[in-house]
């Protein structure tokens, strides 16, 4: 301890955002070094090349080959696939000095995609999986918790290459359970949930979420087992409604109703229900907002959902990518005068109306559905307008909010709400990358035939912080035995000389049984030594003090506090026992 | 061999300029992404990782502890100690997002300064030694010979931290021995060598070179130990020579004589010498170059020295860092009249001279030296042109080139030339990066004082390189047991049944001896096979086919060619004795 690399910290961090990150920072794990960019100290790198080996075994043991790119990579292949483009802001770019355009990888399917090509042919080369640990690169708007989510970032990325769709499913599957071995073995209480694609295309996809309050993602979990990142909820849409008897619709003065909550307020005064009492769900409000696509073009979008929900930004980030959301302002307003904000209604929205603004609506405003919606004039409000005899959205668009208690789309029961940090992510990406990049080999009829490739993730260097996140607890880290930088600490505490020979001895005994160990022999008081343990967090220490002289050392469990003495004489045995289970 | 992802090229690539390359690319171990950027294929991989674990344990075994930095870093530091400018084109710079300037890491003094200012405070905390195993970006003019020279490449930078000068020796000869050790293991032929400091800065550095016919550096020895990098080469001064008898300096009329060659050819007609006859050596040349400096200001810079020995552009280039040396065109000599080519002499040069050109000469231009050379005027030289009484250079400057024979600087014998690949080098840093970046801490007195620091590299990804390099030959690849990506290839050839489960009980067998085994199990012919395992490069083969029914296989040594045929029942016993040695 005297020698090693590390100072533990009395003060939080500027930007500790969740305790793992204080705690990495405080215990001298890791630095930063600029906002989302991180540099390892001796302790954080002996967790992360853990999580590493562990990584690395799992996908040796599915019979993925390792194998390493470049992070700085040509444009070429990235345009060929548009991800050049589509990836936006989020893409280092640069030049190099002869002004060729380079990028720093954020994934690498289409750098696997050309090895294949270059190297395969034959459907008897297949089924083939490979996979690399490597520095990945994503200028994210908002880095944010430390390593939960850098800028540079480890990452474990694989691709599986298949001649077929039930050779992909295989693939999948076999990934899916080496992924299940990972997280066990890394100690997370995870989720495993249907997940959107997003930027990788393709179909079928999930994510392994740990658990964690502070997590960014959210999830919904069903009693009858329909887990799901929140983003990809498709909510099940009732069944058209006949609207023959439906009155017409017809415009009403509602002043002063901008919101939806003084709407509801005056329709029950003005135009009360004889069969119960307006609510919120029995408007349609129509939310306007701005894409950005890639290419720079903007575009106008209209939403319309029942008035007791509000859109999820995150949802609709995801539903609409690669195009970037932005705020429809004041000054959009004046610019599109026919858009009366309050009082928007489905007659100017749609690609065929005055406005042209494309208008998509919630799955549950299906054909026959009855609306109290905006009558495109201040002040005035439509009642009694129908879904498909009165207005036709151009489309559905599944990004209202979820919420506790909503029912599971597939029947399941109802849902709850939590939030998770996404520590894997699996994807049948299907023939997207093989066929933009011309992936083909010949089949046992000898005809050319497309590759279907699937891509799984596993955040790597976010691990570290995740388990951190899900162990750690006021007084500090506290590792799991499969992360531990070091097995046990060992603290002499006090001046005599014995004391410190007791401890230097035990260490060099559990040395040579192959136990790594921290001796901590610094001359510094007991009550330093124990803050400083209990920061750094490894899960066994052993206390040699005051009690030597009665024969009796002290070991104490970090995670559950418990102190036991035992003779000094049958310390390594104890020792040996709490790191190996008692069968050792 | 059969899933192994692999496929060896019949041709060489169109870049292959050395064997190394060649061999590496065909052979599968790598491929070219985009000009000085290479991935790694399994096998490539499996000896990279190999390098990595040897440097790592030496690095380890001396008391090193690792850390990690990031790549991407920010610019700040950089500017603070000059190097973001003096780095010119060779550091890939890019902006994030919000516009702030970052860079890749050409390397990392700056970092590690700054983390140990973050840590430490006391002299009690030193000495200290840091390292890392990193990629490292330089954005080379002209990437060379594949990963021998990159601009993406794997590195081990170290750094050492001492309180005073003795520290800092300490810590660098204990880094020069586990570098001894690290050359040793991977089976190098190398040689320690004085070098220059370069941007680097520091004072005492030495590399170690592969030595190899396609080296880029080229190194001297001399028989009683000198060995220096030719750009460290500093040649011993002659003694200043009395010139009370000299002649006074007198211009001549001297037609056509704008090389040396045709000067001495008319000297020795028009103007014989009595004692022997004029040779180059007794003329001096001055020649013309322009400095490019980081900050853009260009420089004429002109060089005076003997005739018969020309400018060594890389010494040059090498004593002007980190200025870039340019040529001085016909369009500057247009530019400057004053300088009349092929008929320069010192009378137009100096800083205080008419041009104001800063001239330095040769170490051998002492005073006294009597000298032909340029008079300045088209067909003219000047003879007995005496150096301290006629002319009197700026400064000294020691770069022409290196000739075999030349005189040992420390008189130890003459010069022998050689060409290496710089395969580490090794650095007393002193105090300029702590100077610049703050990094102090308290003495045995309570006083701050500026920490010393030393820098040290090996060059990861090009030992591979390297080692191939100085071992492949017309075959293929060829690897020492050390860094081979499996200890044993095992080859069944023919089509017998028979064959296939001999081979593969043997490889069962060595496997779980511990013995790393690539198993050939392909249906192709005997003559592919025999060819691919050539190209592979394993030091060992075991070929099982028709001799089995005879009960024998057959051993082969890669290097040396040897083939013995030994009972089927001794193979596991004959191939652990080829790999661990007869006592195993």
């Amino acid at each position: 301890m005297s020698s090693l690399f590390v100072r533990t910290l009395r003060d939080d961090p500027a930007d500790a955002e969740v305790p793992s990150h204080r705690w990495l920072v405080r215990a001298g794990y890791i630095r930063r070094v600029a906002p989302g960019i991180y540099s390892w100290l001796p302790l954080g790198l002996k967790v992360l090349q853990k999580v590493e080996t562990i990584v690395r075994e799992e996908m040796d043991a599915i019979g993925a080959q390792e194998v390493h790119f470049p992070a700085l990579l040509p444009r070429e292949p990235y345009e060929d696939t548009n991800r050049w483009t589509e990836y936006g802001d989020n893409l280092f770019r640069l030049k190099d000095r002869k002004g060729a355009d380079l990028l720093l990888g954020p994934t690498h399917e289409e750098m696997f995609t050309l090895m294949v090509k270059d190297l395969y042919s034959s459907y008897k080369d297949l089924p083939l999986a490979l996979y690399q640990v490597q520095n990945k690169y994503r200028d994210e708007a908002r880095p944010r918790a430390g390593i939960l989510r850098g800028r540079e970032f480890v990452m474990k990325d694989s691709y599986s290459f298949d001649i077929d769709d039930a050779g992909l499913e295989a693939s999948y599957q076999k990934h899916r359970e080496a992924y299940i071995k990972i997280f066990d073995r890394l100690g997370f209480d995870y989720v495993i949930v249907q997940a959107m694609a997003g930027a990788m295309g393709g179909s079928k996809s999930e994510e392994f979420l740990a658990v964690a309050a502070n997590g960014e993602d959210t999830f919904v979990r069903s009693p009858g087992g329909y887990a799901a990142n929140v983003e990809a909820v498709r909510i099940a849409a009732p069944a058209a409604v006949d609207y023959a008897d439906a009155p017409a619709a017809h415009a009403e003065n509602t002043p002063d109703s901008e919101t939806i909550e003084t709407l509801v307020t005056l329709l029950n005064k003005d135009f009360p229900r004889t069969d119960r009492e307006w609510t919120g769900a029995d408007t349609l409000k129509n939310v306007v907002f701005k894409l950005v696509h890639p290419d720079g073009k903007q575009e106008v979008l209209a939403i319309g959902l029942p008035g007791d929900r509000a859109v999820d930004e995150k949802r609709l980030e995801a539903a609409v990518e690669p195009a970037e959301v932005v705020a429809f302002t004041d000054e959009d307003f004046a610019a599109n005068p026919i858009l009366k904000k309050g009082y928007i209604g489905p007659e100017v929205l749609g690609e065929d109306s005055a406005s042209k603004v494309r208008y998509l609506c919630d799955p549950r405003v299906v054909s026959g559905t009855r609306w109290v919606t905006g009558a495109n004039q201040p002040g005035h409000h439509v009642i009694d307008l129908v879904c498909g005899r009165d207005f036709t959205p151009d489309g559905v668009i599944d990004v209202a909010e979820v919420r506790e208690g909503d029912p599971a789309p597939d029947g399941s029961g109802p849902l709850t709400l939590a939030r998770g940090i996404e520590m894997g992510h699996i994807f049948q990406l299907g023939r997207k990358y093989a066929e933009s990049l011309g992936l083909k080999v010949l089949d046992q009829n000898g005809k050319l035939v497309t590759v279907t490739m699937g891509s799984y993730g596993v955040g790597v260097s976010r691990a570290v912080a995740a388990v951190a996140e899900g162990t750690c607890d006021e007084k500090g880290l506290c590792w799991p035995r499969s992360l531990a930088p070091f097995d046990v600490e060992i603290v002499a505490t006090g001046k005599g000389e014995e004391v410190f020979a007791a401890a230097e001895k035990l260490a060099n005994e559990l040395d040579e049984a192959g136990v790594a160990v921290l001796y901590d022999d610094r001359k510094a008081s007991p009550g330093v030594k124990f803050a400083d343990t209990e920061i750094l967090g490894m899960p066994t220490a052993v206390v040699i003090g005051r009690d030597l002289a009665n024969g009796l050392v002290e070991i104490r469990d970090r995670k559950s506090g418990e102190k036991r003495s035992v003779a000094v004489g049958e310390a390594l045995a104890e020792v040996l026992k709490e790191i190996h289970g008692s069968d050792a």
